[in-house]
């Protein structure tokens, strides 16, 4: 794309102090329909290393607004500037750097309104809960699939049609390959340039993060959002040594991927899996990595971060919401009131039969686990550990498990997991939007209410493992229609009447029932 | 019995340094086997309130031994002394007493050999857990019916032919009758002398023991352990006034029963149910009623309490045993290391569909959390409250409840867990008896030992709701044969082969499978 002349450069800047309109614009300006990437390639220095001896930088403008985003190097000469506008208008931009050919370069494009069904990158709302950026909910039910984009490309593509039908909307995967028990196959590319022991942390791999940024496009092509684990300590030493970095190694990569990556609108950003198993870093290097983070991420995506025992302080102002290890789901109440922020319980371990215990649940417990933390308030997510019947006792071969390597789904829970998203979902009153599941202090079964705390809209009870023959609701004012559930048949029966005050209503008697009342009036 | 003439009293004193022999006795002194109950009648003063005001006890021994016990007034002018032998040979006696003609007398009987199939009272064995006098191992698998005893007689002969067939070999069951939902009748009998609301505190109703008693004797014939209830909180204080006596009448009442019921060996204390519930006592109120059981008790029985949100402090010296109303499982090991004694989880809520979570659990859950109390060197107590399918609404009628009438069993949990009782009674080895589970440090599943620590002789194994397909078992030195169990089926298959090593085994990959291990060489 051609510089704009330095006289439309200054008729800009001369309109910053009123909203732009397009006709401001030079007529070969770019549009970029709200949310998307805009992308500006420069040419510039090759010699040398110009992943460290080359910055660039950019201060890109609507209006009053300024934003400061990183450039980075694609390899070949080639620099690139990405940002994701998140508001419509002519918006411009110049460049910054330490080498002539790419200082002081000026750019427009102008932002379009969004997409049919774009509704922009997602952050918390409610406290407990989350929205995307034009206000419409968004309740994360996740998948598992840290090394997905590491295995052959079939393999990819058929992860990609099994996520386009299934009931998740966010996925759980890895930026480094994973060399784990079942995970003993090399990826086709490595984030850095050298070889096997050999690799040069001070060189990013374009083609290795191109490949990632085409998977994190096919997703966000499903409407998909990617929790990107961006460290963790499943690496292969004497090969890989992507766990034991020095810390200038980790904040070049870190900066490196947040100038390609932070444009994607479907990112949250993870900062680690079980960090408290990566030996060569202390908590201290975590926070040091949140901070670069929150610097350097124009779109403010998501921050948190996951554990195996010892837990992160979720607390900090810089993390936006807890990933949590655990099945003591007894605690959720705890957690939300201590962080004040949406709960996602991240790894409740797998629907499978793996030798591991974290990987080898019923689909019923799964699916039981997922409605322990929604009607809690809390999320879930999903994953799948399921070896084949005849399969080998042996954890060094490969074979396909969702949790690892995307593929197909075999287990029961997934089409539980629907059941209950589109339940979640499908809460909204008429007059407000939906607010998410606010756990109800009812002593006696766990419950949840949607809308004004004083008049809910909804209520959903969950019977887990308990099944009355009866039940006696203490109902709210107000008149409500009734609907039992069944959380693993996944079906709804209306239970016939206007139910008020504290009805007594049959139920049938079996584990897993649930029910949703709906006010009418 | 008529007494011993001084000449007879004088001989037995003679020969007390020595052990006595049946041919020391008179003729007509009656045999009791080892563990049964010897009871001699005599007759005192009717007028007044014999219950207060006569004091009777007796000094009872055997050579060199002497018990000392409590008598007690079974009305109409008739006084009795009960005591249960635990050793062979010729027992003599003298009464204490305020009143001259139950003063001084003496009598004598001969202890014979016990009966067959009788052990004598359970105590504490290897810390954890319990044995019969003679040294046979009990393992407690108890059920609840709390008020069966209240209930009409063709009910009482119902519990007593189910429990015939049962696997359990505890009942958990009150003395006083049950004021609760569900539980409305009046009983035929009441515990003191008066009407409804004009209960006389101050005297014990003969007949109501009496029937006590038969019940305590028709338990002890089916080789029942009966965990006596002593004080409960589910009492209708406008009729019956039984839970909130006056310290001195708890204290008579509970001296009134200590006389009476002792020498019936198959009886555990539990001094309360729910004991944080009864508001008109203190924890100390509690400690004092121990310190009288402790005293007053000359079988020693084991002795504990139960209480509904506020633990006991188990850790005090007159406690045998923890009596545990929780489903928090997980702590098992924690409640065995505090206290070093055994644990009873006495109330993990019921197989049912009643309103109540602690009533409407599901036969495999409840057979599951019996399987997560021995597999972890604990014991669990079974309860059932079943309402039929086409119950009405509304826990003011009173069904017949398993957990409060006794009746008919309709759960599934019963089979399975006279299963588990099978496998627990069957782990001894040909040389050592049966010493109770150990659990051991495996961190993956929950597995128990049986036998020396260093060189177990079986090893059972519950993967509880994980399902693996296959898993490598660290099993110790020596070779072993497997058995692949099924917790919900109560099925046993054998696994071919002799097992050493770390061997890896294919299991059913569904939940609720075990493994045996025992040890052939």
């Amino acid at each position: 794309m051609p510089d704009l002349t330095r006289r439309d450069a200054l008729k800009l800047a001369a309109a910053a102090l009123a909203p732009l309109s397009a006709h401001a614009l030079p007529a070969d300006s770019p549009a970029i329909p709200r949310y998307e990437v805009f992308e500006a390639a420069l040419r510039g220095p090759s010699t040398g290393n110009p992943f460290v001896e080359v910055t660039l930088a950019a201060t890109v403008s609507l209006g009053h607004r300024t934003v400061q985003i990183d450039g980075f190097y694609d390899g070949e000469g080639t620099y690139k500037l990405r940002f994701m506008p998140d508001t419509e208008g002519a918006w411009i931009y110049t460049t910054q750097s330490n080498a002539p050919a790419l200082a002081n370069r000026t750019g427009a494009f102008l932002c379009s309104a969004p997409n049919p069904g774009v509704h922009g990158p997602v952050s918390v709302r409610n406290t407990y809960h989350f929205a995307h950026a034009d206000g419409t909910p968004f309740f994360p039910f996740g998948t598992t699939c840290y090394a997905w984009i590491h295995q052959p490309e079939p393999l990819q593509q058929q992860t990609l049609r099994t996520l386009a039908t299934s009931p998740f909307n966010k996925i759980r995967m890895c930026v480094f390959p994973k060399h784990y028990e079942y995970n003993h196959n090399e990826p086709a590319l490595y984030p850095f340039a050298g070889t096997l022991g050999h690799f040069d942390f001070t060189r990013p791999n374009p083609a290795f993060f191109a490949h990632l940024e085409r998977r994190l496009a096919d997703l966000r092509a499903l409407n998909i959002e990617a929790d990107l684990i961006l460290f963790h300590p499943y690496d292969d030493p004497a090969k890989w040594g992507f766990a034991s970095m020095p810390a200038a190694s980790d904040d070049l990569y870190l900066r490196y991927l947040l100038a390609r990556l932070s444009a994607y609108r479907n990112l949250w950003w993870s900062l680690a899996n079980e960090f408290d198993l990566m030996r060569a870093k202390s908590t201290q290097d975590f926070d040091r990595l949140f901070h670069l983070v929150e610097q350097h991420d124009p779109v403010a995506h998501l921050r948190s971060i996951h554990y195996s025992k010892t837990l992160y302080d979720y607390a900090h102002p810089w993390v936006t919401h807890a990933s949590l290890q655990t099945i003591d789901f007894d605690r959720a109440p705890d957690y939300r009131n201590a962080w004040q922020k949406p709960i996602c319980f991240d790894e409740i371990q797998y629907e499978g039969n793996l030798n591991k215990r974290w990987g080898n649940i019923s689909g019923d417990e799964l699916t039981r686990r997922f409605w322990l933390c929604l009607i809690q308030g809390c999320y879930a997510t999903h994953g799948e550990t399921m070896l084949p019947p005849d399969a080998t006792l042996d954890e060094a071969t490969t074979p396909t498990l969702w949790w690892s390597h995307g593929g197909e789904l075999h287990g029961t829970s997934p089409a539980r997991i629907a059941f209950l998203r589109r339940l979640v979902e499908t809460t909204a009153s008429a007059s407000e939007s939906n607010p998410g599941l606010t756990p109800s202090p009812d002593p006696y079964y766990l419950n949840a209410t949607v809308g004004n705390a004083r008049m809910p809209h909804q209520i959903l009870y969950s019977f887990d493992l308990h099944q009355p023959l009866w039940y006696e609701f203490p109902l709210p004012a107000g008149t409500w229609t009734a609907e039992l559930l069944d959380a693993l048949e996944g079906t709804t029966t209306p239970i016939p009447g206007a139910h008020t005050g504290h009805p007594r209503l049959r139920l049938p008697a079996r584990p897993y029932a649930a029910l949703r009342f709906t006010r009418t009036l």
